[in-house]
């Protein structure tokens, strides 16, 4: 159904980026990004206006870009600042430029209309910049799957149990409900699981003896940043929804990247409360982490092969289905609404609270 | 010209398939089969109902099978025996059943309206089941090939003299004329090269010494199942056409199952009422037909692509096109039968005598 | 834009071809080449009338090809003169063949209407035949890319500044301005770099200790024959334009052949005053050509790709582009001529004289 254009998109990490020309696709456009001289990064489009021939093809000279056929070269601002072999250069020689901006090691570009972006709107949590949580970057993994099906997955409590039997899930939580509830413009997905055997994941990392109360909140910030709130703490202690920092508690975060209609990438990263400044820990996390997303990864690439097949029935629509119906027809609304030119400013997404 | 969809598509070999979902794809038609626990084969739609992931993608559950995604369960029937995180089970959660038949150690799936499928219509001769003859399963050739080329190089002997010189032909039977006839829903295509040198595959298991009668009988079952009947025998007997079992006789089975529109899957064996119960022969048998089943293979691979191109002029029809012009006819007439959901009850296919 | 049929273009070396039947696409013309017995090239449309199979998979009988399906047999006037299992020939039943030249080991095949081909029109230049003159065949250049950016590139003596800095071009020339001219079916683009230090061909084959005069001289041949005429002389001789040959002077051939839309072949050699007789230095010549168009096909392939994408606006055209611009107006009008049937005897290219 398209994509939307008036948001910031993750692009990678900071150390992802330095001096060379760095090419990518988000949203179906080809950008180039580099580090400037005075460290910040520059994002423009990756086609020479004469030829079309990507300027991540050609090379950097100073903080500008020359195209690497005719030379044509295009400064930080995008415009044209030498076509050589004339004097005169021609109001059509620019290439787009695009907002970017970084937060935390993330760097974030905004494929919509330049006026609108406002990097206040930059999604953002306070465990960011808490001592007493850890901060660590994952990895980019990549599906050739379509962004929705991928974003849904990430308000979707109900799949952990099936997808993730040895990881993140378990048979507990097989039947559990799915409460689900929006606020601005973010959905919320949650269930807990209490007084049963903790899953791979806190056996390996909590120190749970006994059964263990556990939870799984699934934010979805339009239109495709995902908060994955989960954590157990002892069945005895019977915790109170909004005590959960008094569990073992891990906020994973997937910044879903539309690249093509076909085809996605999901940076994830995690701040924890646990094993802070641990990165023995990390690395350990990140194993675990990749068994699960592999298994995604092989569910998603599998259900978009089926999409393109012909359908003999419309698929059918179960309990557990909320979440990922809600987020779908916000963002047909959000591509209508692009579509019409009728958007007006973007909300800052706000975390849903539940207390 | 699309697919006959009432009919037995062999799926594959009875060893093929045991407790494990095993995916395949027959007429277009997605497909998971497994052996139940009463040791019956049971063909489902690969598709969940609810996300589209292929059942295959799950696993076994006693007789049920679980989607690898959100835990939706189905029983042999194909209807849906549990949705977790609910209590009722929509109307709408099913996935389609096939039809399944084991005949001598072959899976036989039927693809049209189960109403129609009859058993008994399913093919078999009486050669399987007589001690004189020995069965031997021989391999799955996989063609990037339209399934009515493939088919049609099976009531096609005269191609045997050109792409198999060295093995199932010879220039002896070049100009030989090919005598054509239908029965029911058999098409036969034969002739008999009298008083030639045997060809490789008789020189090395018929043990001649001189010139032989050799015979090619082509037998196509619509939609797709050939019986090629082939043989040599001593040249100064002469044998009467009828008596053919007195030579060196072989029945090569070819069950071409129809994968998409450019895919096939030709399973090939044979019987033979020489060499019983030597399974050296059915190895060294093999090793031959692989050969000249490659060179089929290349022919109707690159004719594959030959079609797709634009072309200039209509092809040429020929002398020796009977068969395969009347075996496109008949198919064209079953699909638009079928098309119009005028189609009877589709006859028991009959061998066609000449005597 | 489609493709100027009524041409000659080149299908390889002599030296590529031989005894067996030897397939290649010509404007999307599928066409099997072979060396008849009394040495003269055929070439024949590489498709049998009958099932579409490529002649080129079957084999030479003599000076006749056989279809390696039913065994029709076809003349080197693409007359069928055997059906195997009939006695009549149809009408319908042969090949086109095309019109096909050897010139200094050059093998051109006429794709157009063969009334209309002429001998005398393959492009020649009386260097071929001078014993002061080395020439030199060298490779096929492969290029995933319309061969109208590959022709055009060689109409383009701006690129060499940017695509090729170590080989055969330098920042001295980035910003000399180009000339061009047309002269019956020819273009030529063209500029000299007086006074610089001689670039990287130059240091190692002219033996130059100061600086020189190095020109460039861009002729592309109607369709898509391209000569480059450049050359380095001291520059203190103060060279007038027309004696160029007192120089070391290289005449760099592309013969650029549309295989589809999106794939091209550049045949590439070059005739030289100098090292004449010198093997080895007509391989290091080639070393250094291999890098420089290998520079040409990134670039070429990467607009490709470009080209499919959506495009957001026009492309912009700027001085250095007047030689493609008249090239592919040039092109343009031939197809449409040719679509109308209008085309009359094409003219024979002629050199531009600058005198």
């Amino acid at each position: 159904m398209g994509f939307v254009r008036n948001a910031w998109y993750v692009a990678g990490w900071s150390h992802d980026f330095g001096d060379e020309l760095k090419p990518l696709t988000i949203v179906d456009q080809k950008i180039v990004l580099f580090r400037a001289s005075d460290g910040n990064l520059v994002a423009l489009e990756d086609r020479c206006p004469h030829k079309l021939l990507p300027l991540s093809k050609g090379k950097r000279i100073g903080d500008t870009v020359q195209c690497g056929y005719h030379g044509m070269t295009f400064g930080t601002d995008g415009r044209c600042v030498r076509v050589p072999g004339q004097d005169n250069l021609p109001k059509s020689a620019y290439v787009d430029t695009y907002p970017v901006e970084e937060r935390h090691g993330i760097v974030w570009v905004w494929t919509g209309d330049p006026e609108k972006a406002d990097p206040a709107s930059i999604f953002d949590m306070p465990e960011f910049s808490d001592p007493n949580w850890h901060c660590h970057h994952g990895d980019a993994l990549h599906l050739k799957a379509n962004y929705l099906n991928v974003a849904e997955n990430l308000v979707d409590p109900a799949h952990v149990s099936f997808v993730h039997p040895t990881t993140l899930g378990s048979a507990a939580s097989e039947d559990v409900p799915v409460h689900v509830s929006t606020s601005g413009e973010t959905i919320a997905a949650w269930r807990w699981i209490r007084n049963a055997p903790p899953v791979g994941f806190f056996q390996k990392f909590g120190g749970f003896d006994g059964n263990v109360d556990r939870w799984h909140y699934y934010y979805l910030h339009m239109p495709s940043t995902a908060v994955i709130d989960f954590g157990s703490v002892d069945a005895g202690l019977n915790l109170p929804e909004e005590d959960r920092d008094q569990g073992v508690r891990i906020f994973a975060l997937h910044f879903v990247t539309p690249v093509t209609d076909d085809y996605t990438i999901d940076h994830w990263m995690h701040l924890r409360n646990t094993a802070v400044g641990d990165e023995s820990a990390s690395e350990q996390m990140d194993a675990m982490f990749r068994i699960a997303f592999a298994e995604d990864k092989e569910v998603l690439e599998a259900i978009e092969i089926e999409e393109k097949r012909p359908q003999k029935r419309k698929p059918i629509r179960i309990a557990i289905d909320k979440g990922p119906n809600v987020y779908r027809k916000r963002i047909r609304d959000l591509v209508d609404a692009e579509a019409t030119e009728d958007l007006g400013e973007p909300e800052r997404p706000t975390f849903v609270q539940h207390d």
